[in-house]
């Protein structure tokens, strides 16, 4: 099937849309564009809207799950989490420049039926410190992720290869469907940015969540804050890492987390199907790992570092989400952490505090979100004085 | 289309051909995978066939000439021969180890269109240096490589995806049609040795080719010997470059060459087709290009280094060749270089020299093959004792 003039012209909005206001490259910048090999016609008019942008030079490492399956299949352990020295070189290389990801999995069946445990431990470690240190911790890069639609992605959330119906979705949930995308993006972030000033006066010390097979609270610290996806590097360039986003959020103090938290949808991690995932904490770690499918690819992860089973994200998402109008399962965490409120396990967000996060940080190579959202759930908010105000009940703000 | 098990089993008998017989993939070794996106399944296999091999690691990097567009159209002049410091150091790496190209473009067009001259110096001229250095110089790599038949190179060959036709193609030349692929390698590659011992009995100074619109005199160095394709590197890794692979060659005295030489057949360079060709040559070198396509393309090649429009190789082809016997236009130099007698301008074959080359050997990041044999061509050789004999005429041999 040809692409028509007007499927180009929607490419060409979509990826300036990643340049412009996603990773927002800059003049003389390096852009690090990977992807997978299906992702390739976005790939190609990134590149082309970046060089329009003035990148001095675009980069581009394509992934394919098939070569990873080989490896975790008949490779030797010692390659399994082997992170080749030109690797190294390429993650350093982050530091000051742009970076875009490409998610949407063209081949979602790629890691199915793999030995969890070697699926787990074959990660590149050190790659994703590197490029932990300077996204995360220094602040150095920006960057953004956005969706490629394809017939794998398509054909996991619909049984079918509808590429048609997934764009639909896709130019919903990104605002390409509006007359000035970037202007709908600028609106939609000061909507955003308000909320998260609304909860930031309130102070909140821990949140509590309560609905089917869960009560569980999370300690927060106090000189960590609300905020909107829409981010700034440490040098100033304001970018927007998830596109598209609905939620507000924080990281928690990750020293303080106890109960038994239920996730109501699927979820992947490193790549496999997780189904009916429930985790035990204590004493703000989780120490027991339930799931109807999938449970040891997230005990092998939770084992990856000695931080990766603390938290570190928490994410409030009402029901006027795009994503969450939309009631579909994309299979694309980029997509479904903004169905619903989620939590992540893994590396804290050192952007959300004000000055030294000292020990309520958590430092992980992990980040692993999980939606706990749903109708049934009440999230309630803890006052500096000890009393508990309501924050979203069945999926509505209880907050100005 | 879903893969038959016919094809599967195909599939990985190449795989296998590619890293036992043409790699020669030994254990512990890193196996380098350079291939187009559109090379997906042939990857993945032959990464699988690389370690059951027992290579340590493998490491694939997928290219795409859309990419390259965008940046030979759009980028600024200074991205164009950047080669960044990860691939510098990628590069590097290669030495001791394994390495695999795979052919077979499929996306042909890619490149078509662009100027010529941006394009010509759109090449990473530091990474070819090292690489060459590694695997031409210092002999410390081996490697091979070999074509996958995919849409859009059966669409350049037959002007329509006929990709079971190209696969028959493929299958005959490569002998994967034999019951023992392997063994029958070894048989041919016997013979192209004894053919290579002949040509060195006779001591040449020099050839002499004589045809439509060439008239081309070419020395020969005392020390350089007439080779198949079977290879070893420095420290006696047997490997085969090509596959498939039907020459007798040897590296010229790039100092000596005089005349005109024109090519019957088009000439994929830079990844811009050339037809009609015509060089003119004094004291050695390349003075003018002529070509009834693609004449600017071939210049800026001849201009990327100093030693660039100096010759490096000498092939003499026969009827019986495989690929000659198909009588088909590959577009693919892998192939279309076996369907007859050929030179090439560029880097000369250190392999070929006993000792040391002295000036004899060309030293050039540039090395493009060319046809040059037709039914209408002659070449004779000059012994030592300045009398002429037959080597070649109509494509037959003229020596034992």
């Amino acid at each position: 099937m040809e692409a028509t003039s007007d499927d180009a012209d929607r490419l060409e909005r979509y990826a300036e849309l990643a340049v412009r206001v996603g990773a927002n490259v800059q003049q003389g910048q390096t852009l690090f564009l990977t992807a997978h090999i299906g992702h390739a016609p976005l790939v190609e008019t990134i590149t082309r809207q970046a060089y329009r942008a003035g990148a001095a030079y675009v980069d581009v490492r394509y992934m394919d799950d098939r070569v990873r399956r080989a490896m975790v299949e008949l490779g030797p352990e010692t390659a399994l989490a082997y992170t080749p020295p030109w690797l190294t070189e390429w993650a350093e290389s982050h530091d000051g420049q742009a970076r875009i990801w490409i998610s949407g999995n063209p081949d979602p069946d790629a890691l199915d039926g793999l030995d969890g445990d070697r699926l787990g431990r074959a990660r590149m470690h050190d790659l994703t410190e590197i490029i932990a240190r300077h996204v995360l911790t220094n602040r150095s890069v920006n960057w953004s992720t956005v969706a490629y639609p394809n017939p794998g992605w398509a054909t996991a959330m619909f049984g079918e290869p509808a590429v048609e119906r997934l764009w639909d979705a896709v130019a919903f949930t990104t605002r390409l469907d509006e007359a000035d995308p970037v202007a709908a993006w600028r609106e939609h972030l000061t909507s955003l940015e308000s909320r998260a000033a609304s909860l930031n006066e309130l102070a909140l010390e821990a949140l509590r969540y309560r609905g089917p097979r869960t009560d569980l609270t999370i300690g927060l610290a106090g000189n960590a804050r609300w905020l909107s996806a829409l981010s700034r590097t440490a040098s100033g360039i304001e970018y927007l890492p998830n596109i598209p986003t609905e939620e507000v959020y924080t990281t928690p103090d990750c020293r303080v987390a106890e109960g038994t938290v239920h996730s109501p949808k699927p979820v992947r991690v490193n790549g496999q199907l997780v189904e009916g995932l429930e985790l035990r904490v204590s004493g703000g770690r989780i120490v027991s790992v339930d799931a109807d499918l999938g449970a040891d690819v997230v005990r092998a992860t939770l084992r990856t570092d000695e931080r990766a089973a603390y938290f570190g994200e928490v994410a409030l998402i009402d029901r006027s989400s795009r994503v969450a109008q939309l009631d579909l399962l994309f299979h694309d965490m980029l997509y479904d952490e903004n169905a619903g409120s989620h939590l992540a396990f893994g590396a804290g967000l050192r952007e959300a505090f004000d000055g030294d996060p000292g020990d309520a940080l958590n430092v992980s190579t992990v980040h692993v979100d999980f939606i706990v959202g749903s109708p049934d759930l009440e999230v309630d908010g803890q006052r500096p004085d000890g009393t508990w105000v309501p924050v979203m009940h069945g999926e509505e703000w209880q907050i100005d």
